[in-house]
């Protein structure tokens, strides 16, 4: 599989990794049917632990079974599929070699009583499982924040010496900070800014709103053009290193196709490099997430 | 011993683990009068830790001899014993190869102040002493959930390089969650999934009850149907993996025979692979105990 | 120096133990005047350090020097001689090979603001001192609890891996006990148990009341006569693995002499091992300190 | 290059440390314009993870790309250029052996709620980068303090045996002090004598004050001239080993040009090392930087 | 050099120890101009960190420089230096094999907010400086007593397996214990007693008053004369393992010369080795310093 131009370049951009790292990023770059566009779109299958099984799945209890999500990545031509220990041993020997695996080493739940995650995967985990990447989730602003970094900070230093790249979650909240300014414009763009700060090669954040939350900020963002959903995923972009780090968004609760379709349209015109989309994928017929995943593949090649 | 196709498929979705694993739960499944069956009954002595010794052996005091379980356990031709460190100590070399073992690293006590459990032992100890397994307690919903699941995170990371199964117990309490809502099927069937999640060979819950506890999961379970404790049990089977995982059901406290009759119907009936039962063996007379699990035993083989 | 039969079945009941921690059990058991009979009197001289240097030792100022403690316990025929590193290290060179030492490993001291107490010796430490076995305190009931098993879990396994015996202190105080609470003999007999379930080899608790503490136990103690000081020893020992551990009870708080005599004659017929006695030995002067131990070794002889 | 008189003295200073990071220090006092000085203008870019990206770089957006500061330092001249992880990772490769690196290994940003940092880089991540030195914050008087302190005791030894060299930051802030006092002279100056008792090669504080916070250090002021800004930069250098340890001192908030100058004429004349020189250079544009940056040099040169 | 008997009668109260420990013992009871007396002098030089530079060094400007208090220390003919990681960096290259040298590896500083210490130097960095000992503060009956005891215990540990001494500092302070009972005979005995039996070597308390401060310890003591110093003195001692374990006091705040001639005397007449002695010499100009350790060590030498 030859590299193209546009993949050799993003992969210029991540010039202290060493060949094992570069070649997991190019597995993603490479696979599917956005290979060498520069785009993702990856399956993520973690809701089980953090709503439960039924608020999961049991709207599609096919999706029950984790070789489902698995297969549904693969026929829907995605970049990669990312979920926890258990789910990821459940397939990873059946579908070895098929698609690469981001294991997500660390969830929240639905009963928890703080704001922060408990670390259940290990580098050596995704190693032996064959993934291309682990994930980890920070929540800036959190009491724990500080010790979630420092999670981060050891297992990304394991990961990038064993030649995986690492995907940061990067979703705000607690401490100081009111639900309101969760998706704040500024905040948005901070949290991403703080995971490539921490090293991440690939930032995950949520489409951000145009509130601007911090006092301090509002003047630096008085020349910031906020006001489309492009503008702002160009902003958030911009802040992961004028554009060295891919960035991919979520796609949030489950909702309409249309939105769906519009947040992509609006991640690519803002030059992001895709969407994490699990809910709106696996919380609808196998036929109709096919259907909706085909149409997203289309957007990100700017063919809708 | 050959293994039966039954087995081979419950084997083969173990597929990510060594065959060191994989020879440890087929020890289990082909292991006395329910070999080859795909059912487990496995007989835990962890009690006197958790209540003391007189609340637990007193009504049969030939059960203070930690000899009297393990031999009990061969008789009544049981899938595995499982206890903690000094009781497996006291028997080991006795009965060795004569039943396989399950090491429970973790265990509360009536006197504890917290929603927590102590590890008191190692995966070390599980190999030294000739375990199949080791057995870990979590309490999903606990302010300390987060850091039990990170216990064995690690422990089980160690216990699969090593070629030894997890069982996880998982039990529902503290934090937000009510006593009443301990036993709920919403939350039954999620505390059975992260254990899933955490990458357990073999999950040990309670029998649920119908009640919904979690507001933003009503929803979800008005279509699943959880009228009956078979239906109950087949919808944690189906949490697990959509039933790719062993998923064993505990006994409760000591009841009468025929209600462990009747749970031992409905594990069967909605497709769970077994019982854990301490209690309400060791606390009958042996003789009782041995026509009970004689019982037992035969409705799992479907006979009664 | 042959083993006794006695001695024999004992060791036997040490069924997972490697040779290395058996030859230790065996040097206490075959030491001193109590040789080869299965019982230990035991010199523990921690004191200092629990209650400071004067409450301990100004009423016989000769006890301030550690030669004086090794060459008491050497002198009276004793099993072993426990205390703390600096003590240990005080006349380990001088009386090598003279009488088998316990390293205890933690303690508390009168200033202190928790019901916890610190670890300041190790297995390393036991080692290069020429020790038989490692003591450690642990507090079942405290809010400390947890990390006290998790400390002696870690230190009970290097201890037992590198052939030393492991020494279980087990005093029950704090969380949610009251201080009446804490010789209470289902507390007790449950304190005991615990520091068996833990892996200890020897085992040492206070001498029970007949007050039953747990409104949960108390049922079960309902058939079990614990009305007088034997019978109670009698269930402490059945508590420790109906016997097939070494169970020895600590002298307390100084006393007249024919008390010291009587608990003797209880333990000894209730089927305990033997004695810890400090206070009640060097706080007498040598002269009365060795005719008390000899008339305590005389009693678990049979001979009084 | 061979190395000027000046700085071999300043070399000789560090008598314990080994050839590596004497090599590593002397890279830092022979690189760019104030090459063989002995004084010190480094470029520090931490600030997007401390205050967010957009208050950082919305008014020189070109600084949004961390290869913008690499290229900054190297055409000003600079001695060093410091940042986090992310950000040397972003320009390591491209600009490897052009200007020494210091790795900011902690920081803390804008939304937590303690006053401490995250650890989010190490000491294998700088050598593997090719940095000279790590850089590490401390807050003196912080509730975290002593954990701070810690953390750099054990990177700060690695660091050492490593070859690099050790640069620390120290804020006085938290616990006792009040906001007026953290720029006290008195308070200031024991900050920068901690961070040299802590083994720093190169201490970095702000500017102080001429207040005197602590009412137990108001008398040992009485007899040292605290009244201009150049007498106490000597004061905290007098404090940092009487001149045996480089000390550098912070440029505070963006301000006026000529501010910055007078503060250099003043850090000079006190006799300190240099200037740690991060929102007055990166938030000006690039051609108005390189001219303040000329003007600095020339000032430390002695020539204005 | 060879050993006078004296200090080979110290020496072999040490009988745990390897030929390093002794030998390093050995170095500061040869050094200086109390050689083979069996007494000491020490210059410890750390209250820069624990309270300020201007408060420790203004009134003598020359002691900022850490060369100052080296060349003092070898001049007076003591007996070792002592001081943190960064001051004895400062000087050990230069000073090597003029004197031995005590790394004090934790502190305490005026700005803290609690009663702990910091850990800041290691045992691997005594080993690289040429040290011949480490020391170490515990406050007993603070809140954080049981953390400092454990840091002990892990650093003497690999101190006296790599062949150091190990000098404890104790501080008794916090918890229970008011201000008034810091100095009491009774505490102060207890916390000498505390650091014998963690396994100092060196044990350095300061000079207590004849308060009784324990409720339960007055009875102890009613026998017992503390109405000299020297008395007291010699109490600590007897505290101290009956005169196995070397005791040094301290001279505490800067005072008069007069009362500094006179503890020593007490120190001397109560059968202590001795005084560790900062402010009151480095706060004195250089003449009047080495006047007055001439004197004190002729005062040890029984001269005056």
């Amino acid at each position: 599989m030859k590299i193209t131009p546009r993949v050799k370049r993003i992969l210029d951009n991540y010039e202290s990794d060493n060949p094992g790292t570069k070649a997991n990023l190019a597995r993603m770059l490479m696979q599917g049917r956005l290979a060498g566009t520069g785009k993702l779109v990856i399956l993520p299958v973690d809701q089980g632990f953090e709503h439960g099984p039924a608020r999961s799945f049991a709207v599609n209890p096919a999706a029950y079974d984790p070789h489902y999500h698995f297969q549904l990545a693969i026929d829907a031509g995605l970049s990669a599929y990312a979920s926890v220990l258990g789910m990821i041993e459940a397939g990873a020997g059946t579908f070895a070699g098929q698609i690469p695996l981001i294991l997500k080493v660390n969830s929240a739940n639905s009963l928890s009583t703080n704001k922060d995650q408990a670390v259940h995967g290990s580098v050596k985990d995704a190693l032996r499982l064959g993934c291309a990447a682990i994930g980890f989730t920070i929540y800036p602003g959190s009491e724990d924040q500080y010790g979630m970094f420092e999670e981060i900070r050891a297992m990304g230093e394991e990961a990038k010496a064993n030649g995986l790249a690492v995907v940061i979650w990067s979703y705000p909240r607690g401490g100081k900070l009111p639900k309101s300014g969760e998706l704040a414009i500024d905040v948005s763009a901070y949290a991403a800014h703080m995971a490539a700060m921490l090293g991440a090669h690939i930032i995950k954040v949520k489409l951000p709103s145009d509130h601007v939350e911090q006092e301090d900020a509002k003047k630096s963002y008085e020349g910031i053009d906020t006001s489309t959903q492009a503008k702002r995923v160009e902003h958030v972009v911009q802040s992961c290193f004028a554009g060295r780090r891919i960035v991919v968004f979520s796609g949030g609760a489950a909702k309409g196709a249309d939105d769906v379709f519009q947040d992509a349209r609006d991640i690519r015109d803002g030059g992001g490099n895709g969407s994490i989309i699990g809910r709106n994928t696996f919380q609808r017929s196998r036929e109709d997430a096919l259907a909706m995943l085909d149409k997203l593949v289309a957007i990100y090649k700017g063919a809708e």
